[in-house]
């Protein structure tokens, strides 16, 4: 775990002591969001500030309806026993939606990150229109939300799209799997869902990186590389703890690195991109099928490699050299201390590890190369939606007070 | 220019009074470090903090021994004139070094960025061991400081190196071109100078990287990928305007990016990296030279260019197509909204750049393309020098009152 003071090095704008209690509760909330439920005791060594300060903040949670405090039975020490405080997960509710090419999933995460409900419909090639989207999040949504039993706010509206997202006004610039170009995605389905929560949308890889680092293997990891593939190969850049955004919200694209100058083309106009040697396609395509053939194709294909089939085992060994072959790169422009593999990487993974880490120990500076670990994502399937979860949450967390008084319209 | 709040998003650590006073403390000191002098009323308006503890800030500034305080003639509107805070650049001086292969650099850095004196010697190729350096940093680092007339203190001593620096312990953990492998140089070199002042050391790209964004062409650009190529290539990585360093301080190897498959042996142990394709040694090469003919021989090279000769031209272009297929996919990663070329790229841009943005933009997406701009750098040889400063003056920076307390052993 990182320790960090609790500013900026770069801060250019003065702190006043209205900043400093808006910080302070902000601190405070993550801990319980992050790390569970806490006694006062606990929280004040955690955070360094006195037990008063603590005890007056964690009273302005409890009044936005963030948090409660329980009766804590002594620990058997001399003294009072200290309330413990956690979140309101089942009052306090974001939205999370995965948009993904053959399907839509919605989940409602209580804070704290518990999933609380989780529908996820299929759809055909032809709903993935950006209308027939949003009227496919609209009704998925109210499925979920029937679901819910007891009295509840939404948070915050959290999207991961399989495409570009500029973050800053929460559009789609592209995204060439589902066709779509230039779409105030955030707006529009603001719009139809019609709820006062801020809507957040970003880039499914970041959204997954997101929660292996709040919720998966990262936790706690300051510099970290996921990579994530599928028919597409997307990245997720954490620095120091923070999402590395680039200018417009679109770092991160390394399936567009171009690894081969002999290469194939690439959807994006340009040619021998890494995914076009490690994607779904160029793996399926090596083994001899077809390109389309999906998920079920490539565990097929495990199987075959399972059985000593030649052209399977040939196409998982060619895998792995390309996989190397940028994951050194990578490596050697960003030195993560830990690369996390998901999606079809992870699929692969026991197949191709051999070769894999020889390639990489081959082209990575040694140096960079000393104290990293490579490893699987541990989340399921549903780490888009953890990771949406947590994007929709971001706002509150950042500043609680704010964010509930936008919400609810009053001057608390 | 960023506007971010004075608060870390993601802050574990509580904020008090004392941190507080701390941190304003530094937002002031930084805003005259780096914008200038400014009156009171100036900096209210900047900073957002009230008048009386702009007032009160300067005062301990003052106190200090870093800022001077000058009467202001009225500007002409009522009220009392507001007098006008300038940091005292000859009194705090920063000892800038650079330690490149052929020669070492020294400078004395006034705060504010005010080169005082500078010093460069050449050296022969047997002059690069450990020992030699340090000797001969010693000797310089005494000659500058024998021209300084002032009464002045050092608050600090940064080092660009040419090598892998691990920013924890200012250890060098390889330096190819001088043939170091884990030398504890920040230490050896603090030992040898025998100066209270803090030793930092850091990667010479990086360094470069520090001077662009903080007094070259990138002041104020969030999002910078500063590029720096010679006998090797390195890189900046500037993310919301910190530098992305990576676990250990490695990150920014961009030299070594596997582009070229079929690639030619790189000093780094690997085949194909970028280095190998764009660095000083393939450009002579590929013009017929020998690839150990330094910028002589690149200054020959571009001359036969300007008289048209084939060879000369040939290699440009090959240069320039590489050039930008390694800069595309550090586009797509990293998606910066301005690209600096430096050393080597800065000299060949006017001969490459029609095709050198062709090649980018033909690999590059299109949504990163968009709003990015590839500039030389405006710094000149010093740039190293301006940037080491930096790295000197970042403890006084981030703590003013903390590092003169620690500087002068006294307690203020």
């Amino acid at each position: 775990m990182s320790s960090r003071t609790g500013f900026a090095a770069t801060s250019s704008t003065g702190v006043r002591s209205e900043t400093v209690r808006s910080a302070n509760l902000s601190m405070l909330l993550r801990e319980l969001h992050f790390r569970g439920a806490a006694s006062r005791s606990e929280l004040v060594s955690r955070t360094g500030l006195t037990r008063s300060s603590v005890g007056a903040l964690i009273g302005e949670l409890v009044k936005l309806g963030l948090v409660v405090e329980m009766p804590a039975a002594s620990d058997g020490s001399r003294g009072r026993p200290s309330p413990v405080a956690i979140v309101r997960s089942a009052e306090n509710v974001a939205i999370a939606v995965d948009v993904s090419v053959d399907s839509i999933g919605v989940a409602a995460v209580g804070l704290g990150g518990v999933v609380l409900t989780v529908e996820r419909i299929e759809r055909a090639r032809d709903r993935v229109s950006v209308d027939a989207t949003i009227a496919d999040i609209v009704a998925t949504v109210g499925m979920v939300r029937a679901r819910l039993a007891q009295q509840y706010r939404i948070l915050g509206i959290g999207v991961a799209v399989v495409g570009l997202v500029q973050r800053s006004d929460n559009s789609v610039a592209i995204a060439p799997n589902l066709g779509w170009r230039d779409v105030r995605f955030g707006d529009r389905l603001g719009a139809a869902l019609g709820h006062a929560a801020p809507v957040c949308v970003a880039n499914d890889a970041d959204v997954a990186a997101l929660a292996e680092i709040h919720r998966g293997v990262a936790v706690g990891v300051d510099d970290v590389l996921y990579v994530w593939g599928e028919v597409g190969v997307g990245g997720g850049l954490i620095s120091k703890g923070e999402m590395i955004t680039g200018a417009s919200g679109f770092a991160g694209e390394i399936g567009h690195l171009p690894v081969n100058p002999l290469g194939r083309a690439c959807q994006c106009g340009s040619r021998g991109c890494w995914e076009t040697e490690v994607g779904e396609g160029a793996l399926l395509q090596r083994a001899g099928r077809s390109r389309d053939g999906g998920r079920e194709a490539v565990d097929a294909l495990l199987d075959d490699a399972l059985g000593g089939v030649a052209l399977a085992v040939a196409a998982l060994n060619e895998e792995a050299t390309w996989l190397g072959f940028g994951l050194a790169g990578l490596i050697n422009v960003l030195n993560p201390s830990m690369v996390v593999l998901g999606g079809l990487f992870d699929a692969v993974y026991p197949f191709v590890e051999g070769r894999l880490l020889d390639e990489i120990k081959r082209r990575a500076l040694a140096s960079s190369f000393a104290n990293l670990v490579i490893v699987r994502t541990a989340l399921g399937e549903d780490a888009l939606l953890l990771g949406a979860g947590e994007l929709a949450f971001e706002q509150v967390l950042a500043d609680p007070l704010g964010a509930i008084r936008a919400l609810t319209g009053s001057a608390l």
